[in-house]
C-alpha cells in the first residue's frame, strides 16, 4: 500500500465519521464524498458511475456475479477457462450442485483460442467468464475478440450471454479501459495497484445480476454492508497514481522482465510465461519459469535465504495446495515443469539494482543446486 | 474510527507488505502477524483461535452462515425474529426460493419470549437466528436461555440445530463473552467499536458451515480473499481499547441515557426503547422514542439544523425505506409511533455537555413544532 494511499485512508477515516447511509449531516457529508469517489472511480475505469460497485476485493466481486447464477430459476451452462483464479474456479462445486454445467476450457500456452471458445458455445450458455491477465503466467486474453464472439452467438441464439472478466491483474498495470471493452461485468482489487487490502470494485452493467441478499441495501443492494469510505478513498488515490504512471512503469518493468528472461534462458531454464509479444499478449509484471529438475520449494527457499521473495504460483494457491499447478496444467505444461515452477513479480518499487541482484542470484542458486551454466 | 486504530492501520500497512498467504519471507512475516492477531481476537472474544474468521463486516459474517444453508441437500426451516437486522431478514427471498421456510417471530416490546420460540420449534428447524442487541431500540435478548431451549429441542429431535447470533451492537458496548454463551456462530463488525469499516469477525464453531466458494482458501475457505491484515490489526486495537474501557463507558453512557429518557418523558414523548431494566435487558447506547404526531424526518431536520445527528431507525435502513419501521412493527409498535420514531445513539466520545445540549434541543424542537410542554 503506497504511502499516499495510507495518508488518504487516515485523512478520510478522521474526516468522515458519519455512515454514508445516514440522513443526518455527518451521514450526508460521507454520502456525498462516496458519490464523488464513485464518479472518480468510474472516470478512472472508463465507465459510468452507476456501473461501479464498491466491494471488499476481487474475490467478492467475482463471487457476486457467479452467485447471482444461483438465483436463476433454470440452470444453464457457464463457460470459463482452466486458468482462471480460484475465486472463479472454486464456484464449480456449488454451481454444479445447483444443476449448472461448469465448463473449463484448456488454454495451451496460456491463451484461450477463439476456436475453442466457439466450439464450447451452445444455446444453454448463460455466462462466459474469462480473466484479462493470468496471475500465474501473465498471459493476456483478447477480451475484445472474445466479447465479439459472445455477442454474435447471443444474437444467433436470441438470448443474452453475460461476459464476466476477472481483471484483477490488469487494472493499473497494463492498458485497460472499460470503454474500449464490451464486458458486462469485471472484478478489480485495490491492493493490486498499491491500494488497501479488503477493498475492490465490481463493474457491472447488467441489471439481471443481483445479490443473494440485499442486506442493508448499500451499493443498490448488490453489495450490502456499511461502505468502507476511507478504504474507497485510499483505493482511488492509489488507482489515480497507478494510471498516471502506468506507461512509464510499464516500460521500466518491461525492461526488467527482458533482463530476467534473458538470464533465465541463459541459465538454461524454460520460460512458462510467453517469450515474446506485445502488451496485448502478456503483462510484464509476472514471469513464470521452470527450474526443473529442482522442486519449486527448494529453489524458493534458497532464494529466500538470499533475500528474494518469489512464489510458486499465486499466493492464494498456497492455501489450497496444487492450485498454481492447476493453472499450469490448464496450459498443458508438463507435470515436471509444474512442480518446478517459480513466479517472479516486479512491483512499482522494484529498482534496476534489485533486478540485477535477482538475476545474479537466480544464476548462482541454480548452479549451487547442481544445474545451469 | 479511533486515532489509535488509524495509527495501527497505518503502521501495519507500512510494516507488512507481504501477502499473508505467500510462503516467502515477507509473506511469512505477515502470516505470523495474522496468526498472532487471530489469537488476540480469540482471547478478546473469549473463544479459541480456530473459531475466529476475519471478514469484511457484520453483514458478510451473517451472510456466510445463512448462505451455507443453500448448500444443504434438503431444505428445512430457519427461525428468526421480526426485529433482526436486514443483513439477516433480506435472506428470506433467496432461502424461500431454495425451498426453505423462513419464520420471523414477533417480539412485543422488543423481546423474543421463550414461549414464542418454543412454539415455533419443530423437527424441521435447522437454524435459529437471534440478534443479541437490537440496532433500533437497544433491547437485549437472553441468548443463554434461548440457547438452552434450542439445545433441549435438538436433543428431543435427535438432530443438531445451529444457533446464530448477530452480536454487532453488543461487542465492546455491553458485557458479552462467548465463553459464557452457547452460540454456534456470531457476527461482529469492527466499526461498531471504533475500529475500521470493512472489517468484521465471524465466530463459528460448527464445521458444517461452509462457504458457497472456497476461493483462494483463506480463512480455511470460509471467507476467501487476500486477508486485510492492516484492517485486522486496527480492529483488534480498537476492540482491546473498547473492552478495557467498557465498564467505565457503560456507566457513563447509562447516565446519559437516563438524562435523555427523563427529558423525553418530561416532554411527553413515548419511549419505544425499554424504560427500565438491567444490562441484560437493554443497551444504553441506543434510545428510540416517538415524537408523535411529528413525522420523524421533520423532527430530524430541525435537530440537524441545530447540529444534532439523530436517525429514524438504522442507517442501513435508509437504503430500503421502511426497514426500521419494519423492526418497530415486529415489536407491535403502532403505525403512528413508527412513522414518528427517532433514534438517539451515544458514542464513546459523547460528553455530558453534549447530552445536556441535546436534551435542551429535544425539548425546544418539540415545542417549536407545536407540541410538548
Amino acid at each position: 500500500m503506497s504511502q499516499s494511499a495510507i495518508d488518504e485512508y487516515a485523512r478520510c477515516a478522521r474526516e468522515y465519521t458519519g455512515n454514508p447511509s445516514s440522513t443526518h449531516p455527518l451521514g450526508l457529508a460521507a454520502g456525498q464524498r462516496l458519490d464523488q469517489e464513485r464518479r472518480k472511480t468510474a472516470s478512472l475505469l472508463g465507465t459510468k458511475p452507476q456501473n461501479v460497485f464498491f466491494t471488499s476485493g476481487g474475490t467478492e466481486s467475482d463471487s457476486i456475479v457467479l452467485a447471482s447464477l444461483l438465483k436463476s430459476p433454470t440452470p444453464g451452462e457457464i463457460v470459463t477457462t482452466a486458468i482462471e483464479h480460484s475465486a472463479v474456479l472454486e464456484w464449480r462445486k456449488t454451481l454444479e450442485s445447483a444443476g449448472w454445467k461448469f465448463i473449463t476450457l484448456p488454454c495451451p500456452n496460456g491463451y484461450l483460442s477463439l476456436e475453442t471458445l466457439e466450439n464450447a458455445m451452445n444455446e444453454k450458455v448463460r455466462m462466459v467468464c474469462v480473466m484479462k491477465v493470468n496471475n500465474v503466467t501473465g498471459t493476456v486474453q483478447d477480451t475484445k475478440a472474445i466479447a465479439k464472439l459472445i455477442r454474435s452467438k447471443a444474437m444467433q441464439y436470441g438470448r443474452p450471454i453475460h461476459f464476466h472478466c476477472d481483471a484483477v491483474q490488469a487494472l493499473g498495470k497494463v492498458p485497460f479501459r472499460l470503454e474500449e471493452e464490451d464486458i458486462d461485468s469485471a472484478a478489480f482489487s485495490a491492493h493490486k495497484f498499491n491500494g488497501p487490502r479488503g477493498v475492490g470494485i465490481l463493474y457491472n452493467r447488467n441489471p439481471s445480476v443481483t445479490a443473494l441478499s440485499r442486506g442493508g441495501g448499500q451499493e443498490k443492494g448488490l453489495r450490502p454492508g456499511t461502505e468502507n469510505l476511507a478504504g474507497i478513498c485510499a483505493m482511488n488515490r492509489a488507482l489515480e497514481d497507478a494510471l498516471a504512471s502506468l506507461d512509464e512503469r510499464y516500460s521500466q518493468i518491461l525492461a526488467f522482465r527482458c533482463k530476467i528472461q534473458t538470464t533465465l534462458k541463459d541459465i538454461g531454464l524454460k520460460m512458462l510465461s510467453p517469450e515474446s509479444g506485445t502488451e496485448n499478449d502478456f503483462s510484464p509484471y509476472i514471469v513464470c519459469a521452470s527450474v526443473k529438475p529442482v522442486p519449486s520449494e527448494v529453489f524458493l527457499r534458497v532464494m529466500a535465504d538470499k533475500g528474494f521473495c518469489l512464489s510458486a504460483g499465486s499466493a492464494c494457491s498456497s492455501n489450497a495446495k496444487g492450485k498454481a499447478e492447476g493453472v499450469l496444467a490448464g496450459m498443458n505444461v508438463e507435470p515436471m515443469d509444474r512442480r518446478s515452477s517459480i513466479r517472479i513479480s516486479c512491483g512499482s518499487g522494484t529498482t534496476e539494482e534489485e533486478v540485477d541482484l535477482l538475476c545474479e542470484a537466480l544464476r548462482t542458486t541454480y548452479k549451487e543446486l547442481g544445474y545451469g551454466r
